[in-house]
């Protein structure tokens, strides 16, 4: 049976996340699972690198999917996009490798989360910035990032009550662009994320533009490993699962 | 009773064009006069620079209304964003010179219209772009532009049925931006547009991009002055008034 790697696009606005729930939700795992259903006539699981939040956009999410299907690999991409709803479409679809698994074999992720610092509401950026209306200390965020950079124990950047083995990460990236007053972009790689990770820093390094919090008091953070002593879970709209590297 | 002068962004999507129309449909300018009368308690008439069409963005749209207030004009403008909808948002407000109208006496302006050159969909820029799946000429297109240029009687680029007084208007400016299958932007600039001009342009240049219409031809439609000659219009969604010149 061939395993097929695709290369997705998204508009997480109508979405209750990537992954299948109970509750009929629409997710992008279901999404796709209807698609293939209609287009191979089978049943199908496709797994992706990120299982991003609810209303999380993805403009580079790879997902892996064995099936049973006569279809090339392009015509396969074509059917699904000509029953995909329009905010979910195929950019890829190629052979794998038998047995590739585009969670575990993931070896970095990169997002991006847009800030926009305007003073006033920018309502053609609303959709997919958050809008902090205060003057940011890039510099001070700058900073903060560098600290966290590297292998360290993230326990404190994620939900509190989530069940994984090891919180331990290495944050490859994270670049403060941009500049006070206009639209600020934080791009964050790491091998992988704990759940709202990427949210969690991003509210943390607006603390410490918004002089809330000292820079200097991210090793301690880490150090304790407790959710309630780094920032607050920005929201979801804007973020972007940009890339998946293998 | 002093005038000021606002500078607006607005998301096309949720309004039935800038001006205000029989029936209760929501527009720009009808939304504006009821953000007036809640903050100021009067009835006004707020006169845009462009009448947008339903669907048609914009990130600097210039009004001009004269109100008996004595608020400043920095707290009318936090006044009138408390009250306006997410889609709608005023970025400036000043006091204008008596008699000022944002219409008759602007300049020239500037729209953006993005094309989509990808193969695939993008659900992300779907909202804001006309998506053309065929490779587009981009060289074609630019030299079918620069055919347009100038002063010309622009009738056969406006929407049939259309009562002017004049359709003569001086194209400053029609640049062809971007690359083939990536997304390809057109900067259009006049010292002004008849009803649906810039979309009718787009959708001539689209047809030359794809080898339907020669470059060369343009002359003889200008000439022609009838719409027929000229391309299909362009959808709304992908067209956004950028600025307005004094």
């Amino acid at each position: 049976m061939p395993t097929f790697r695709l290369s997705l696009e998204y508009d997480g606005r109508e979405f209750a996340g990537w992954q299948i729930q109970p509750g009929g939700h629409r997710t992008v795992q279901g999404t796709l699972h209807e698609a293939f259903r209609r287009v191979t006539g089978r049943e199908v699981r496709v797994i992706g690198a990120g299982r991003t939040d609810a209303g999380v956009h993805a403009e580079g999410q790879v997902a892996s999917v064995a099936v049973e299907t006569e279809l090339s690999p392009d015509r396969l991409r074509r059917a699904l996009n000509g029953v995909l709803p329009p905010d979910l479409a195929v950019w890829e679809c190629a052979l794998a490798p038998e047995g590739f698994h585009a969670r575990y074999q993931a070896r970095s992720k990169l997002y991006r989360y847009r800030i926009w610092n305007g003073e006033s509401r920018s309502p053609l950026r609303a959709a997919r910035t958050h809008h902090v209306p205060s003057v940011l200390d890039v510099e001070a965020m700058r900073r903060a990032a560098a600290l966290l950079l590297g292998t360290h124990d993230f326990a404190a950047f994620q939900t509190a009550g989530s069940a994984v083995r090891s919180t331990v990460r290495t944050l490859e990236r994270l670049d403060v662009e941009g500049e006070p007053r206009g639209e600020i972009t934080l791009l964050v790689e790491a091998d992988g994320f704990l759940r709202h990770m990427v949210r969690i820093l991003a509210g943390t390094l607006i603390e410490v533009g918004l002089g809330r919090r000292d820079a200097a008091g991210l090793p301690a953070v880490l150090a304790a490993r407790e959710r309630s002593r780094a920032g607050r879970t920005a929201p979801a709209q804007a973020l972007t699962l940009v890339r998946v590297s293998y």
